[in-house]
């Protein structure tokens, strides 16, 4: 039997890349429920640099669990993406009216958007039609201040309810780890041209077998003062929007003018 | 120690989703050959729906492999991205002059570039700076005919080589599902408004427990003339430039003239 969620007030799905029990979910969930009634679905371990993935080769589990005040929460054994798709279709039987992601354990700012679970979460949400943000806290400690940028959380979540965004957007806020009243204010940007460049770590297992471990380092070289990168590096919550057509316009006109077909 | 690679002639990476065994591989390697030197990077097996995912969590293996015509070649643990940074970082030691993804067993026009492993591989290429096109064939099909668009491959490959991009984009091809001389020429096109609705099939495993396999109907209700999906359907390749700023710039301004903030 299907539930039927009342209409009276919003109802707002909140998801993350963390997994379910990561103290950045919980902190974005307090921050939703004044706003409307809260379902959790979200995946059941962590889901980091999952980017807009999708489970095609493995089925799905989807479980009930108890969460913190009483919130009705799912755990699922798929991506982000998959528990958006899943909320949607099994959980909820109809289209939330607010889709959360977060708060992320460390920033989606710039290129991150592209990695982040958190944020092909929000993503999934907006193809769908849902209003979306995606939330990340510039901090990846488990111990992460997440209340200190509760205030704006709420804010941006309110005026999504009431204003909306324009069709096929959402958000990309990045929130900097300082103490509440040190961060400034909320900068609308646009996302910096920013990069990681690798450098695999090279090691050798037990077996004398080579491997390698991906780091990197975060390369900056744009310098603009409209960038999230800009606005989080000056006090400023990040927030960019976000749109999930990937049609380069400029470049049709440059390949009509240059390329022999 | 590092092997120097040849300057005199294109440096040309492969790689795909697939898995560095699916057909599509080698009839995109062949069609490369006669351009410049190919080197293959790509995931030991299948890797759909992957989007931009990267390995954080676990190492990566990589092991070179014989393949066809003595082209060198690596398989690699990760991910299609994973398999770019690697190519570039321990492989390559240097920017190849092209990478090209592919040709992957199905279509990635319209909202597929967004979950397609194929088309993240191309987009993290260009995240490094390097000229890429993912190339795919409508067709899912193990047997699918790849030949039949080899001649539209190479010259895209080759214009992109010689007269290249505007500075952060990419090409997303599509290539129909036709013989050779069906196929009616090359439409430079904007992606399609299009989506998938999910419905998620519902079973039961031996020990009675419920889980879910992820399906979906595709749903067009972009009308324009000006997509990819019209020009698929309409007997062209499909060419999309693709960039990875996702910045909405309208939403800027509807943000700055409605929001309380």
């Amino acid at each position: 039997m299907k539930k039927e969620y009342s209409t009276d007030q919003p109802l707002i799905l909140v998801t993350n890349d963390d997994g379910i029990m990561a103290p950045g979910m919980k902190a974005l969930v307090e921050a939703m429920m004044p706003l409307g009634h809260v379902v959790i679905v979200a995946p059941d371990k962590g889901q980091s640099g999952m980017g807009h993935a999708i489970t095609i080769h493995s089925p799905l589990r989807l479980q009930k669990v108890e969460y913190a005040h009483d919130v009705e929460a799912y755990q699922c054994s798929g991506t982000p993406v998959d528990c958006v798709k899943l909320a949607v279709d099994i959980v909820l039987h109809r289209k939330p009216d607010l889709c959360v992601s977060g708060i992320n354990h460390g920033s989606n700012a710039s290129i991150n958007v592209i990695y982040s679970g958190t944020m092909s979460a929000a993503v999934e949400a907006a193809i769908e039609g849902i209003p979306s943000i995606g939330f990340s806290l510039c901090d990846y400690r488990y111990e992460a201040h997440f209340e200190h940028g509760k205030k704006y959380i709420t804010q941006l979540a309110k005026n999504m309810l009431d204003q909306g965004m324009p069709v096929g957007t959402l958000l990309n806020v990045n929130i900097p780890s300082l103490p509440a009243d040190k961060i400034k204010g909320i900068k609308i940007c646009r996302q910096a041209n920013a990069k990681w460049v690798e450098e695999f770590d090279k090691r050798k297992d037990p077996r004398g077998q080579q491997y390698y471990w991906l780091t990197g380092r975060f390369v900056n070289k744009d310098k603009g003062e409209d960038t999230d990168e800009w606005a989080l590096a000056n006090g400023f919550v990040s927030v960019v929007p976000v749109q999930y057509d990937l049609t380069a316009h400029h470049a049709i006109t440059y390949i009509n003018e240059n390329w022999t077909l």
